[in-house]
């Protein structure tokens, strides 16, 4: 058998779904073929006869699926420093909002900024998620709320997925906040509504999502935004019970959306519906640690009922301006109380599932070979530190 | 005048004591010459005739003086990932401790290590912290609890300073727990006092640190470590308040202490002496998030009584495995609510004051310049992201 490269004497967290945990292969190899994964498994058990235009020796380093990162809002506008300040040095709400605060001020702001200037602010913030092992970013729009800007930030998406090596899975949020030249929710979701089959046609959305919360959509209005999806066959995902119940998990579900995100008020209907449905929980414990939420999501429901756990980073200038899924999956742990095997798989296996795609997440032939290799002794030190990047070589589509 | 190098078009926080907040100067110039800074101020104002050997062109970037980490313990063999683990499986105290965990296993590991060991893990950490603009870093013994392990500890922790361009800054902790082969605290104590003479007279330690805890030392142990260091003529630190309030900011003020450290427990008494004598109270957020403290530090009494705030990483392989100053402080102000100006003071000007050091932590004239040059719009965006760089340029000793 010829491979393009294949990474040697390895130990491996395979997360293929077959094996216990982590599927643990010790003294493992790795092969490519095609961007593809043509062998994985213990280097004992290579074909006879294999050779490879490309060896890379590891000498016992670890290797992960490439790390994804399925629920962020990079693509924006402005930062939200100064508002960040202000709330410190005491700022009521109502001082904020005055200053300019608040949601309305990155929509003001993404609204302003051209194609060129959403790919640039981005590709910083990519550039970070990079070098800790990131290979898929899915990158949600929602902040122009308007049908110009939101395909603006959906081509800017695209666009990322050209200026660097990774892959780069689409949503379209427009229900995400009302903007500020409507007063009127449900003709605002018209408009959303009208935008999706449209948006569809130009293969700018791979899915839809939206904000259901007192704040934000109604369960009904949520569902008119979720037909709209499936009329033009898109998959759908949901901002479900971050700040209070209302059954967002469970409208997900019988929705049979991909995933539900945040959840922190979900009940253990909500979390029995999604592991029926195979909905996947998506945590995003930076956001929870951002506004200093008090309750966490139904970690032990989940696990009782089989509810496949992502964990993602939840990027955005509001309430988690965080580019870093490392930290993130520290505060899975030390925050949400996930274990260390809940919460690699919530970065790669339920991630991609997350998401839709059976291609990725996992080192198992025929998967995209997409890899993080690391300089450490066991799986738990990628948890455990805190701002320390033990990345040694990112493989993206084999390369 | 002449200056080595002159970097021109800035906008410094010059954390000038005699200007208000962060010492803002738009328009700003600071020069080097012989490794001090020569000029701060605005580029109006720089004299008549000056010129450089090497000029740089800042663009309006950001310029604050270099960061100081001022409490750590980087140097230490292994790490607790494996505990951490445990932990999140539901592992009680007891079962960790059976396996080998707890502060014992870093003893154990640290006295396996040779200083070569010591020094190479160590600097696999600081160079993480040096990428985020850190040009002090203070280092704390009390792995060792030996005379040999403690010396060889502080002689690796000397020679970072020696593989890096980097200001060390030695503590001797060898009054942090009780090491594993003596029962009776009082008398390890006498065998810490008896090191004290040794260490001073070599040269080893800057200064003398204690943890004053129900489950380390009592307030008259301490007491007697604080003793001897005096008569050593080195200035004192103090774990104090972490757990409990056993009066240990008061204890550690009325013997004139550079700093008081952690102080989640200490009262308003604590507060106001630490202000009275000038002992610095740093504020280790991390370790609080990581063992998931309820209670913070009495940051409104420091205020109210003006006492000198500090932020610090707390690098250690137990309750704070961290090597991002960034991310420390964005904990400073998320879950201790310390403005943006009293963490950037924290990390500068009031770190430098938590280690008896006067050359060091602010861009004035006869300082050392060192300085973290930030691409960044305003000084909060240093506080408000979560796992983002922005360093633009590290000078250290003017280079």
């Amino acid at each position: 058998m010829h491979f393009d490269t294949i990474w040697l004497n390895a130990r491996l967290a395979t997360l293929d779904p077959s094996r216990e945990g982590l599927g643990i292969v010790e003294g493992g190899a790795v092969a490519a073929r095609d961007g593809k994964i043509a062998y994985s498994g213990t280097q004992s058990g290579l074909p006879a006869g294999w050779d490879a235009a490309r060896r890379i020796e590891l000498d016992g380093r670890w290797v992960t699926p490439g790390l994804i990162d399925c629920h962020t809002h990079i693509i924006h506008g402005g930062n939200r420093a100064h508002e960040f300040e202000l709330r410190l040095a005491g700022a009521t709400y109502e001082e904020i909002a005055r200053a300019g605060g608040g949601i309305v001020s990155t929509v003001k702001a993404t609204r302003a900024d051209d194609e060129d200037a959403l790919v640039k602010s981005a590709l910083h913030r990519l550039d970070h998620l990079l070098v800790e092992g990131v290979t898929t970013i899915e990158v949600k729009s929602g902040y122009g709320l308007d049908t110009d800007t939101e395909k603006r930030m959906l081509r800017a998406a695209r666009r990322l997925g050209k200026e660097r090596a990774v892959e780069i899975v689409t949503t379209f949020l427009g229900a995400h906040a009302l903007p500020p030249e409507f007063t009127d929710k449900e003709k605002y979701i018209d408009l959303v509504c009208a935008m999706i089959p449209e948006l569809a046609s130009e293969g700018l959305a791979d899915a839809v999502d939206a904000f259901c919360e007192g704040i934000a959509f109604s369960p009904e209005q949520t569902a008119r935004v979720f037909d709209a999806a499936r009329a033009a066959k898109l998959p759908v995902k949901l901002h479900a019970d971050q700040l209070s119940n209302l059954h967002g998990a469970k409208l997900a579900a019988d929705h049979g959306a991909l995933s539900a995100d945040h959840l922190e008020y979900t009940d253990e209907e909500g979390a029995a519906a999604m592991a029926k449905n195979g909905t996947v929980a998506v945590m995003l414990p930076v956001a929870a640690y951002t506004i200093r939420e008090k309750q966490f999501p139904p970690i032990d429901h989940f696990r009782k009922h089989g509810t496949a756990m992502a964990v993602a980073t939840d990027c955005n200038p509001g309430s988690s301006p965080a580019t870093s899924l490392l930290m993130t999956m520290n505060m899975a742990a030390t925050l949400f109380r996930m274990t260390v095997d809940e919460i690699i798989a919530g970065v790669t296996r339920n991630a991609a599932k997350a998401l839709g795609r059976t291609d990725i997440g996992t080192l198992e032939a025929g998967k995209r070979c997409d890899l993080a290799i690391w300089e450490i002794e066991r799986p738990a030190e990628l948890v455990y530190r805190i701002g320390f990047n033990p990345l040694y070589q990112r493989v993206w589509n084999g390369k």
